[in-house]
């Protein structure tokens, strides 16, 4: 059983093999090779915690296990991260552990992954304008991922709190590009594609508000009541996911499909789009959105990755289990 | 993070300290200070595998975690248990996994634990003959745990294939007891005690065979569908269980249930007794019986013990996680 510690993740995978290896396991759940186990997801009623797992299993790379894990509120407080996640894989053919992976950056990999594959997919490929609501800590990952996926030249950003959004101007200027802070009106007039990730209990940007042909991807909402769009925004866009049934019930759809909006047999599957069973955009004008909500197979994908490298190099510490 | 292997797990835990853990961990779920998750159980379409999740978290011992792992067919013929399973703690004042510990001997251990937990409360003070239907893997570890319960003078045993019945009796002539194989009219007529442990789908014994005041442990069923006794019996005992919720749907009492024979808010919690807020056996006539389904509390409570016998001895791997 190989041990990776978080430390040693970041030597041992890159964004662009997080792309890959998120990719073709969308890919796999489209044409039915992968699928996701049942989430859980509790209130454990100690330090304000939320723990549970994501897991799943994808027959074509036979990956198999789970991340745990959860938010501990009170961890900033002790100097740790408040976001704790660990990935377990096992041996398809045994049931035997086989590693123990660090899950902190591979979360904000494998997210800023799903996001970038979007808009490799999705976007318009003439896109210019990338525009970023909400600077947290995700935020940075997305936009560094985004930005390999078109020819940007200009990086716009709205934020609840505008003082954060120095943390995208710094990536921004990694690039060699301008950034500018802006209102919600010139976010939807301006951007060619936008990235909403947040934690927004409340719709942000409204269906009034943007231009046709962007691209969307929300993010933020992985929970039943967050919201980061207005309904109508999801009703008039061609609406792609990484899987339907946590769209409809924790993710960005939830509020258009209970406001009767849309209906669940509209949703894509990105991964038909990556199989070429779906054609994606198919004109300048049609707005796209992905609702990312966040799979177990992302992690277990990218977690299998790292334990391939540290198994290769050396690295990671083997112990016999 | 504390690693311990397997073959390491049966030098840090005895029989007894597992069957105080679990008492232990019955008395708070009846008090709801520790509650199991949901479970998760995936035929996953590879290796004709069961694999699933298991788990919990006690607010008074603060064990939270899960075991993971499940049931590969073709393990056998790798010179490998066809269940594996590994055992995860998490600190729960942080959310970091704090062990992985080996899960298949715990299992054996944590299950045995149960019946005789039902054994010590709920079996008649002057229980002479205790009877086992089953003689599998875990049937050895169900009996001994049980010898330690009460004065037993005789085993009697009954099984599919009789010829297993030879484990069985090496451990009664371990105890220096008597052991004879009987058949089922003989079982009922002759037990005070017994404990069924098969996979059986269909009732073997029956509401007719048993006599008054006998105590039942049914132990085996813990999937939808499968039966170790007549619902008929089920009905015309007092019976408790680890967990309602599991023991209607897929536990002993599934069956009566279905069938309208007993209602939910008839089973009693078993840890319900231990804490004193039922009387459990209330006349030397009644038949009790225990539904033992098998919840991830019980495996948190085990491998934490054996995680800090471990730290405590410096034995497993320390790992700087």
């Amino acid at each position: 059983m190989i041990i990776v510690p978080e430390r040693d993740v970041a030597g041992l995978i890159t964004p662009a093999e997080c792309f890959e290896a998120v990719e073709s396991v969308f890919a796999s759940m489209a044409s039915k090779a992968a699928y996701n186990f049942p989430v859980i997801r509790e209130a454990i009623g100690h330090a304000d915690a939320l723990y549970g797992f994501k897991s799943g299993f994808d027959r074509q790379s036979l990956a198999l296990g789970l991340k745990s894990g959860g938010f501990w509120p009170g961890n900033m407080a002790k100097g740790l991260t408040n976001h704790q996640s660990t990935v377990f894989l096992f041996d398809a053919d045994t049931g035997r552990c086989k590693a123990v992976i660090g899950g902190n950056l591979l979360t904000a990999l494998r997210t800023a992954a799903a996001s970038s594959i979007s808009i490799k997919h999705l976007a318009r490929k003439d896109a210019k304008v990338i525009g970023m609501i909400g600077a947290g800590h995700q935020s940075t990952f997305q936009l560094r991922s985004a930005l390999a996926q078109r020819a940007f030249e200009k990086v716009i950003g709205w934020n609840i709190e505008p003082e954060a959004l120095t943390k995208l101007k710094d990536v921004a200027a990694e690039k060699g590009l301008l950034f500018e802070a802006v209102d919600l009106d010139r976010m939807g007039a301006e951007a060619d594609v936008i990235i909403t990730i947040t934690s927004s209990f409340d719709p942000i940007l409204k269906a009034a508000q943007v231009r046709p042909g962007v691209h969307l991807a929300c993010m933020g909402t992985d929970t039943k009541g967050k919201q980061e769009v207005e309904a109508e925004l999801v009703a008039k866009a061609t609406v792609f996911t990484d899987e339907i049934a946590q769209s409809i019930t924790i993710g960005e759809c939830q509020h258009a499909i209970a406001a009767g909006l849309i209906k669940q047999d509209a949703i894509v599957e990105l991964g038909a789009v990556i199989n070429g069973d779906h054609p994606g955009r198919t004109s300048d004008e049609e707005i796209t959105l992905f609702d990312g909500t966040g799979v177990g197979l992302q992690d277990l994908a990218v977690a299998s990755k790292v334990a391939e490298r540290a198994s290769a190099s050396g690295q990671g510490t083997d112990v016999d289990f």
